[in-house]
């Protein structure tokens, strides 16, 4: 039987510095580009991008049934999507092969000296794509920390958590043309603002630019319109996960966002993470979630593990300046898992695309320092967040630049998320 | 100078009866499928669906540079969205070409047997396809009677209109998978229901499924990210329209929609019409929209007449039973026109992307018989409506059917929009 790709002891041939996020372990999916290659489907390693497509030139993934007549071609996509419609065996299929390909006892690749030289390219010297092309996105609302924060607020500190919360994952549809990938300038958007003393709404920039820190799962099986997902199946549809980092105007969405949810306040722009880290890279990491109380009902009961342990963390760095860390957080913390999430979206028929991104919702944690937005962490702007080079911000400045990084780690393994960065340029 | 395709006097060599939907002044586009073409953009005209692949391959459009080598491939793909991005010279050209050839004293396809027989395919004979692959979907909120009585309905009948509500054309991103053409079962949706008087919700089929009589202007320019649109550009963006229902379930939505908006109870399925009229068949037919109080922002401001005159109607026809139309409106009505839409949207820098369906939300008009919803009509169940076939309804039953029909007419000649059409089978 073959060694799983997430034993500790693997050890690959490419030479990876402890507590990197990309080990052997790992190995999440992405798509870059180069002039000379063009899009091309990836896997990371250490430093490096695997091309897939290379590696399949090179005959390394002929004998995977799995893949069917879809390789090559699959893998010179601009996106994961055509990889994803292939399904989980295929996935498991090529990431095993891979796994096997990079331990430091396989010289097949290893000693095939033009096969590694055009197979490995450094990341530093291609540029990430978005890893898939979403059709649909659904922005959820699943931790109560930050849930309750909101309702504090905005609404009644006695009553912070609508009645709806602890019965419904809340989430409603988000824009996908303006998500773009890590590295890409945020414009600073524009829009209506009105301030609760102001008689009237003005035009101009938002002057409460806000991160939102989330993790998205990328769902990579289509399902029929009318066809629910069943709660117990729900993972299976998951390929895997990333950074997604939720930019939200707030003094836009406040005035905007009665009685049809955020609209202008969130589409001028959402970042996700080059790298999609698969479900199954992250099994050793399965936690419990927080017990949920009322019981949920039937269609979104299911016993076991179905939280992960992810740290989480954002960083701010003003224009020229150094980085500070000004967040903490853990994905762990969530109150309804993707699994619930995925079966309640599917609940009433709706259908799932292959390449579908599903963000978590803010993720807070239960402490000051351990909250997703700086909405909460500045609590409405009454108490600004101290940066390290001495200046403080209660919201997101011109030429800040915010960076979300993320892992899970145990027995001396990691497995990273990299990193979603996005800087923020001043309005038109 | 080219005669204006829309010109009334225009007569085509194909028999078209009297206020037929379809005469040479409309010429919308659509999708159609057959096993031996495949898919197919198609214009109709009276009866029939003209091939615009086949009329390509023929060289009827051979000298439209404004194609560029585009053609003939465009015309045979499963959407319009190529096409569209072509842009709106090229949209033009082959809307004046067809009506070229298709009037009465044109004799360059009229007398190509072989030709007619491969262009011209019975409308009846082919599969209709859903006309655009949406990337995006937005409904919006924009009839100012369908909004002040859900106000009345819900909230509260002296501040039935929320204050934001005449400063922003209020609109939320819907689900575009579930999007479907026109003759597409609908299945009635599983999904937690709550009464006012309940203390706990439950799991089950929607007791309050509702239709939602709406229009959908499809965009055929795509946008940077970052870049508004002026709204006197707007309209350059807008490919055409067709009719479009938005399907809702009033117990699912009214559960969940707190504070983050319509969901579950919306993205269960939508219908679209086959066929999208050009804005510019619609030329004749500008009105000016209801006077706005207060005077909107300067990014929203457009003098002229921005709205369309098109008479609509909702009929329905249950379960072997015979039609009742139970409504009639207009879109002229609308409050917020596709202009302001479309510039607010943008306003923030969200970019617009070729394909991309915005709906205007419920077209009700100020009678009640005029209202564009179930829930408008039979007043929250109240005052249930008579059918023809003596039964009632307050809210639509499994096995009904639900269609839409639309038309502008002037000067004896007709721009109809066809119909959408959907029937409910029961939840699983």
């Amino acid at each position: 039987m073959a060694t799983s790709p997430n034993s500790p002891t693997l050890r690959s041939w490419i030479d990876i510095p402890p507590h990197h996020d990309f080990p052997i372990q790992n190995l999440p999916f992405g798509v870059f580009f180069t002039e000379r290659r063009g899009p091309r489907l990836a896997v990371a390693i250490g430093d490096y991008a695997l091309d897939l497509y290379a590696l399949s030139q090179y005959g390394f993934f002929e004998d995977l049934a799995e893949l069917g007549d879809a390789q090559p071609r699959v893998f010179r996509r601009r996106s994961l999507n055509g990889f994803l419609r292939l399904g989980r065996p295929a996935w498991r299929a090529v990431r095993q092969r891979v796994s096997e390909l990079l331990r430091h006892d396989n010289h097949s690749l290893r000693d095939h000296e033009e096969a590694v030289r055009e197979c490995l390219v450094r990341q530093r010297d291609v540029q990430m794509l978005r890893p898939v092309k979403p059709n649909n996105y659904t922005d959820f609302y699943s931790s109560i920390e930050h849930a309750t924060n909101v309702g504090i607020m905005f609404r009644d500190p006695a009553n912070a958590l609508l009645p709806n919360w602890r019965h419904i994952p809340i989430g409603y549809h988000g824009r996908t043309s303006s998500i773009v990938v890590s590295g890409t300038d945020i414009r600073r958007p524009n829009g209506q603002r009105k301030g609760p003393d102001e008689a009237l709404p003005t035009f101009g920039p938002s002057r409460q630019l806000d991160f939102e820190l989330e993790m998205a799962f990328v769902v990579g099986q289509t399902t029929q319109l009318g066809q629910p997902v069943p709660i117990e199946q729900a993972e299976d549809h998951i390929f895997g996960l990333c950074l997604f980092n939720d930019w939200s105007a707030r003094d836009l969405q406040s005035w905007e966002y009665v009685p049809l949810g955020p609209f202008l306040g969130k589409n001028f722009g959402s970042s996700v993470a080059p790298w999609v880290v698969t479900l199954d890279a992250l099994e050793p990491f399965r936690v419990a979630g927080p017990v949920q109380e009322p019981m949920p009902l039937p269609y979104l009961q299911l016993p076991g593990a179905h939280n992960f342990d992810v740290h989480l963390e954002v960083a701010l760095r003003p224009e020229g300046g150094q980085e500070t860390t000004i967040s903490r957080s853990n994905f762990g913390l969530m109150y309804w898992s993707m699994a619930q999430q995925l079966a309640h979206h599917a609940s009433n028929g709706c259908n799932l695309e292959a390449g579908d991104l599903y963000a978590s919702g803010t993720i807070s944690g239960t402490t000051p320092d351990s909250l997703g937005s700086m909405l909460e962490l500045a609590w409405r702007g009454t108490r600004p967040i101290p940066l390290a080079d001495g200046s403080e911000r209660k919201f997101i400045q011109d030429g800040d630049t915010v960076t979300m990084r993320g892992y899970a780690e145990k027995d001396g393994v990691r497995i990273g998320f990299g990193e979603v960065s996005g800087k923020v340029l001043p309005a038109l």
